[in-house]
């Protein structure tokens, strides 16, 4: 039986575990959930996840939210095939992963969030206009942040390491985003976050996943 | 070598880790940060943290940032000795540990935390009034949290199952602060949410850790 997915390929959080099955080169069945509707915030989505956010994993009877806790089960389950994502036999390097990826999820993601949330989600979808304040509060946040990464990335090729891992590939979702705001300079101003970026968008497990994210690319319906 | 935990003793992410180390059964050395002198935002700390935040372990050559990072190296690297905090043997307990440990730090973490810096943090340590509008935002936030905490413990005696766990335990510094403020109603008020706390907080290894966590039982300053 396929791993289900619920979720739509244009979400980041899908767009992580999507990644991570195509590093993995895991089949997998899509179920769309219907957001514009409001599919997420009933009783049937409910079941699958008590606060009403895609995405969510079915394998068999498991059922699994939590972006960051569904790509570890990944990562275990198929850690005999596709990319090592974790450094698996080295508790060492584990335990850096573990690190990298609580850096992305507590001091990257709240703040690129609201960028992104601003910046695009808001003009593309909700059709209203950014609040430049939030803007300007979160990108201020996110160049601390980034600050932190150019100095690491300057000695370290990838963030947890000299290997890609899990804790680089949960960032692509939102980097991808954001570099399709007027924001984009925080990544394009930076040396090795830009460098950082190149190589791994360039994963072709990236490239796959960023068929399903060519929403983001077109101009926004008042252009 | 003892292991070395770099922060104090009445700092809810510093008690996380004592608490997981005091279930382990695992001696330590905690080296006190000073915290009223800046000393976790200048050079020498910021070699062991770049975002100037405690804890830190030391462990021989590795160093380690990042709670929840640490926990789970030390659930690993102790994991034949003391409480097992994860259900190690079970890939799918695992996976639903993640789960509830995704859920305290993406949904229950940041709303916890500005409600406790309002009320208990900025009169007991700042000496400076709650904000009152932020302290509502961040309760109505709470409240929606833990009313997804009361279904699941109405069928579950644990967050991840019947077995108590890291889900568990990264929420009970914070939960033992909480209770010392005005909104402690948002525990108490909620049987099967105060059951679950009277339960988690009754174990010998945080009994332990809240010794340095007096520091929150006395009156404010002002009073």
């Amino acid at each position: 039986m396929a791993i289900k997915i619920y979720g739509v390929p244009f979400s980041t959080c899908t767009a992580r575990v999507v990644t991570v099955l195509n590093e993995k080169g895991v089949d997998y069945e899509l179920v769309f959930v219907n957001l514009p509707n409001g599919e997420h915030k009933q009783p049937p989505f409910l079941e699958l996840n008590p606060f009403g956010q895609i995405p969510v994993l079915e394998d068999g009877d498991l059922r699994l939210f939590e972006t960051r806790a569904i790509t570890k089960y990944l990562v275990y389950k198929y850690k005999d095939q596709g990319t090592d994502l974790v450094g698996i036999d080295d508790p060492k390097k584990v335990a850096l992963v573990n690190v990298w990826a609580e850096v992305e999820a507590q001091h990257f993601n709240g703040a690129v969030a609201e960028v992104v949330e601003e910046l695009l989600i808001k003009p593309r979808v909700l059709r209203l206009p950014p609040d430049e304040a939030v803007v300007e509060k979160h990108a201020a946040k996110l160049e601390s942040v980034l600050d932190v990464y150019e100095e690491r990335l300057s000695k370290s090729k990838y963030l947890a390491g000299d290997f890609f891992s899990l804790a680089d590939l949960h960032h692509i979702p939102y980097l991808h985003t954001l570099l399709r705001t007027p924001k984009a300079a925080l990544v394009t101003g930076r040396p090795h976050v830009l460098k950082w970026w190149e190589d791994i968008s360039s994963r072709p497990a990236w490239v796959k996943t960023a068929e399903g994210m060519k929403f983001w690319d077109a101009p926004p319906p008042s252009a």
